[in-house]
């Protein structure tokens, strides 16, 4: 989306606006990821060689938004943490983003392992997107079961219901036996015993946080 | 020093038995850093390639441990979060690497940056290497000043002083305008108004948690 070649941006372009029809056929309310940029691009550009890949980020989101608003889809865009990519990697970064793609179907997708290298305050940093908070994936500051490590889940819940999130808690975590994922994620070690204990682990804690925030 | 090249892993050992050479010249108690590989190799190794390499950096390391014993110098063996290696991630890993390679003069170089990624508890982290964390980076979760994020500093310190850590403090971080190390770290936007004012801030926000650590 943001490649210095137009034929790529464009390539770019029409695989979003596919994801987009596919999102439209199923049902999906949104289309999600880091689709800024092809992720993995760490690169220590001059601020104005990054400020025009973020404008073609931009042109190249506003028409897949404008294409994806004529379908009833939203688009939520993730920021990545640093070692992912260099081109979003803040809320505030994202919420520029958004603002300058422009359109009411244009948040954020959020994640708190990206989230817990990147902002001072998890709490504070939902609490900055608010109704462009548009999907949220759940994931212990080491990618694995919710409740197993630091994250200040309480934390996170008050602000997610502070903002009145609508939406789904996705846990979004890997597994070393799916290669291509892992090389992906840079995940060397498995983060639980199984998949499933991972699952059945962090549903539970997010379940008695999300009484404990019911009831504040 | 993990290379598959032993004229490399020649080269390494060469290396840091020079580091140590001047570590002894100019009085310093260690010689510390990610000493098992170089850094940026993020691949996804068999167990049995990975266990290979760890092999070859716990033989390199052994060497470099008795030569630096007999000059009166520790090596402290920093574990690194995923993203920049793929061998020795967390203090469990590098514990083993210590008890491998032996010798009193080895142990660890603990930073909270890495801890944030890869421990589900950085006190307990800190607890489980006791002795043998011979060196303590203190760093923001974002690499910014102490006191500045979400890192739970006073858990950090009540650790330190529960293993009776006799060492410094170092606050570790980075500007943007040295371009090698930014590469090197994947730091794409300032963490403060000013290096001064990181130091400033981090140095006075560890003073007054040390202090509530000592009243305890």
């Amino acid at each position: 989306m943001s490649h210095d070649d137009p034929a790529l941006r464009r390539a770019g372009i029409d695989y979003v606006r596919g994801c987009v029809d596919i999102a439209a056929a199923v049902g999906s309310p949104h289309v999600a990821g880091p689709m800024y940029s092809a992720t993995g691009k760490t690169r220590l550009l001059s601020p104005t060689e990054r400020e025009r890949q973020r404008g073609w980020a931009v042109e190249s989101l506003a028409e897949v938004a404008e294409y994806a608003a004529g379908r009833d889809v939203r688009l939520a865009i993730e920021p990545l943490n640093r070692f992912e990519t260099d081109l979003v990697n803040t809320v505030e970064q994202g919420l520029d983003l958004c603002e300058r793609i422009g359109g009411a179907n244009v948040g954020l997708l959020l994640d708190t392992f990206h989230m817990n290298i990147e902002e001072r305050s998890l709490p504070d940093a939902i609490r900055l997107a608010g109704g462009r908070v548009f999907h949220f994936h759940a994931c212990e500051n080491d990618r694995g079961a919710p409740g197993s490590g630091h994250i200040d889940w309480d934390g996170v819940l008050a602000a997610l219901a502070d903002v009145d999130y609508p939406g789904q808690i996705v846990i979004e975590s890997f597994s070393p036996e799916i290669r291509e994922i892992a090389r992906a994620v840079s995940l060397w070690r498995p983060l639980a015993e199984s998949p499933d204990a991972l699952v059945r682990d962090g549903l539970a804690s997010l379940r008695r946080g999300l009484a404990r925030a019911q009831t504040r």
